[in-house]
């Protein structure tokens, strides 16, 4: 993935999903988290972090897309909640054993399936 | 990435985010669907299916790592119901212009300087 | 409970927090339920049925207040819905020892306190 | 309410849900808080409140019933946060012009005969 030269200038590369799944895995292994480490206790820590970015919205009413009026600092707060929110969704699809990398493309193709694309006239 | 290969056996490549972002942009444009797409609604569909991934735990008790005693196509949904919570935040969060690669990366570098590892003893 | 008198025209008692939590204490029992009630269970039970609450209202950018447009089945759904988490919620405070009424009579005083009304000017 | 006195000894009135519905829009009130209580709105912010109380049981492994082993001060931390649920549920209620009595009430019938109790031998 040849992204990760486009990236480098903004201080990030082209993260995959397995790439974040590997970090979090020697993150915990290193402080002996894996003890804790269980489905629920996982799951029950991400709804937490769900909880913390609807925190972000729940008095705005409805919020333009782009966010044009917020602060830069609200900004990088909703960063962090939606990190928190990935973070343990990946934990916890390693930990179950599923493959979120395997399972997100299935998904994928079967919502095409699903949801079939209406037909272009010309 | 060289992955690639590696997975190419089971019929999944290495995604990473900003593979997933685009993917969900194009699934969306192809239907129309950009106008439902603002940042609460896709927020209480991610919560929806919040519920719905907890929905499988919920009367099982305690679960072992790996989901020993799991049925295939139990995974098989958990599977589904993972990647719909994935796929939902990364919406959100391109809808709300917020990079989810970028800000993931700083938030695993936050996390190592808030809960730094112990120190190793010979 | 006098006041089933007052609401016997619209149909329905004034129940109580303790009248709840009786009637789903004796429904687990009479289906021997119980042992599957535990605290997390009860807990993921809770956040399934937020989020078949959060699927009610996903894609409907703002709503108005008292649901103006809504057809009627679509607001019984929605009653049911608020039940189910209502119903969950009381549950999981009996499973814990945690006597609602009371708790939730002291969280009013504390917030009265936290967030003080206004001075009323003439 | 006749059962207040029954109660008092405990230090907690026998509160109904009108009861609780009644405090709360005098609450917001008299704080001007009206225009920020849309359906939306609350639920997100009740969303938040179940995330607070998700965190509570996050890192604990299964809960045994009456948590036994609990700190008072973190049962009481539990009991707020149960409420904090509970207090924008019945918001959520009324604003969206619900009579969450009455929608409970009906819900614990149509449970009861999707449900049936299995037959009593002798």
């Amino acid at each position: 993935m040849g992204e990760e030269k486009e990236d480098a200038k903004e201080g990030a590369v082209n993260i995959s999903l397995k790439d974040l799944s590997k970090k979090l895995e020697e993150f915990a292994s290193a402080r002996d988290w894996d003890k804790y480490h269980s489905p629920r206790n996982l799951l029950l820590a991400m709804v937490g972090e769900v909880g913390e970015l609807s925190e972000i919205f729940q008095w705005r009413g409805e919020v333009e897309k782009g966010l044009p009026n917020w602060e830069e600092s609200e900004k990088e707060h909703l960063g962090e909640e939606l990190s928190d929110v990935l973070l343990y969704l990946i934990r916890l699809s390693d930990i179950c054993g599923i493959d979120l990398t395997d399972a997100a493309s299935r998904k994928l193709v079967k919502n095409a399936i699903k949801y079939p694309p209406p037909p272009k006239f010309l």
